[in-house]
């Protein structure tokens, strides 16, 4: 195995899929688990981890840290722990922005072995009771190096989640963070927006009347407001700019509503980009 | 059964999932099929009708007609038919917008028993080789009669769709134009313009990084244009009006990335609407 003892902080939806299917991977690795006690409860009843800890001391020994908390928590999180750490351990994250974490893991104190990563699994439902091991199983897994990052701790995590089943892809901070804002970012925010505008307009009575349309296009919208939150606070300028597209888009078929042109036009490449990323 | 002789203009999805379940629910009943000739073939391979034309004068003696034709195409075959059809028959049709089609139905020489309707069953793709029997099962199929309307053929309609399985719901045509604006008609605008978007931002190998969020909220991004253009031509005025609601929401949250106040009031509410969406 590329690493003997794994900490992972935070044990949601990806933090506990990364833990069960590491647990699976490499049976006699270590997997600590650092949480709320009512988790770390959870985690143990479900074998996701084998030592639970809510203190960040235990993890003194760990080879490979994961960041698994939201985005804000993480930053916060590799902070505290540049001085708990033993000098080989590899920092990774699992956040859906990577510019502020990246920045903020340059000011760290020692040489920190830290590379950014986002791994793109996604299940209906977050939290460490729907986690499991072929979460990440061939989806990709996102690495965010930088000139300064070590390579040889990029080139032990992407073997570490290649064998987790993910495959593995390489951008730098800012074109992941330009990317992500149109194809995660942006996506939610209408979700949500779009769910919230319809129940306020329809009411109770009104959503009885729905089609599976809008509960395809709106599955999104229970993802919860904090994690949001901070994805939008690291990440205000790029989500600021795929949404002003996204704005001048519906304001073109807005206008056009009479004619339908461009209504045309957009349903013509919506239509082609959707059959493309039905073959991915 | 309600009807002896029913006779279906296209035969796509919905109007091919209504001969079938018809056929199925009365074995002795005459199910006409109305389209064009390839259509039709398949029609008749795939047992949907029992009698295939392409001429609308066969459906002199039916004593049910279900236009099932994008709804422009809907209207002219409303007027088309007046003349050919015998004073029993009902006539009603399956378009996602009601008060043109309503409108229209006015106009036409003789007493003619018209009835609005639109099911809402839906499926992730159109034609009739997705048609299915049980495509209506506990799904909502609305009615939209006026003052004027033959009470008579309304509760004909009710009764012939419960037996498909439906359930008959009741709204005037300006109620469904302006509910279905929200419920259907901007949730596609949405998906296919936030598909368009994505795809010209990020590309065919952008694409690639996407995860199941994005493939869900675009899901319907592949509805064909003509059928929408339809549907916004003739509901233009609630159309806009729902999509002013989006846009000036979606302002308001880009102007509030920065602190996110808007964000969790939309994200809280959306995710209210979105669970009791779930139990619907």
């Amino acid at each position: 195995p590329e690493f003997e003892k794994i900490a992972i902080f935070g044990l949601g939806l990806i933090g506990g899929s990364i833990a069960i299917a590491a647990r699976s991977t490499w049976p006699t690795g270590l997997v600590i688990g650092v949480d709320e006690k009512s988790v770390l409860e959870q985690a143990m009843v479900l074998s996701a981890i084998d030592v639970a800890s809510d203190d960040p001391v235990v993890i003194a020994e760990a080879d490979l840290v994961i960041l698994a908390a939201p985005v804000r928590v993480n930053i916060r999180l590799l902070g505290e722990l540049a001085q708990n750490l033993s000098g080989n351990a590899v920092v990774t994250d699992v956040s859906s922005t990577k510019r502020v974490i990246t920045e903020a893991s340059k000011n760290l104190p020692g040489r920190l072995r830290f590379v950014g990563g986002h791994p793109l699994g996604g299940a209906p439902r977050g939290g460490i009771e729907h986690a499991r091991p072929d979460l990440f199983q061939k989806r990709p897994w996102i690495f965010t190096p930088t000139d300064e990052t070590d390579r040889e701790s990029v080139e032990k995590l992407q073997r570490f989640v290649t064998a987790l089943g993910a495959e593995p892809f390489t951008l730098s901070p800012s074109e992941h963070d330009r990317v992500l804002a149109f194809l995660s970012h942006v996506p939610q925010l209408t979700a949500s927006v779009l769910m919230h505008i319809v129940g306020e307009a329809v009411g109770d009575s009104g959503l009885s009347l729905s089609g599976r349309g809008l509960a395809d296009t709106t599955r999104l919208a229970t993802s919860p407001a904090s994690i949001w939150r901070d994805i939008c606070l690291t990440n205000t300028d790029e989500v600021r700019e795929a949404l002003d597209v996204l704005i001048s888009e519906l304001e073109l078929l807005r206008e056009d509503l009479s004619t339908g042109d461009d209504l045309v036009r957009i349903f013509e490449s919506a239509g082609k980009w959707r059959r493309l990323l039905a073959q991915k």
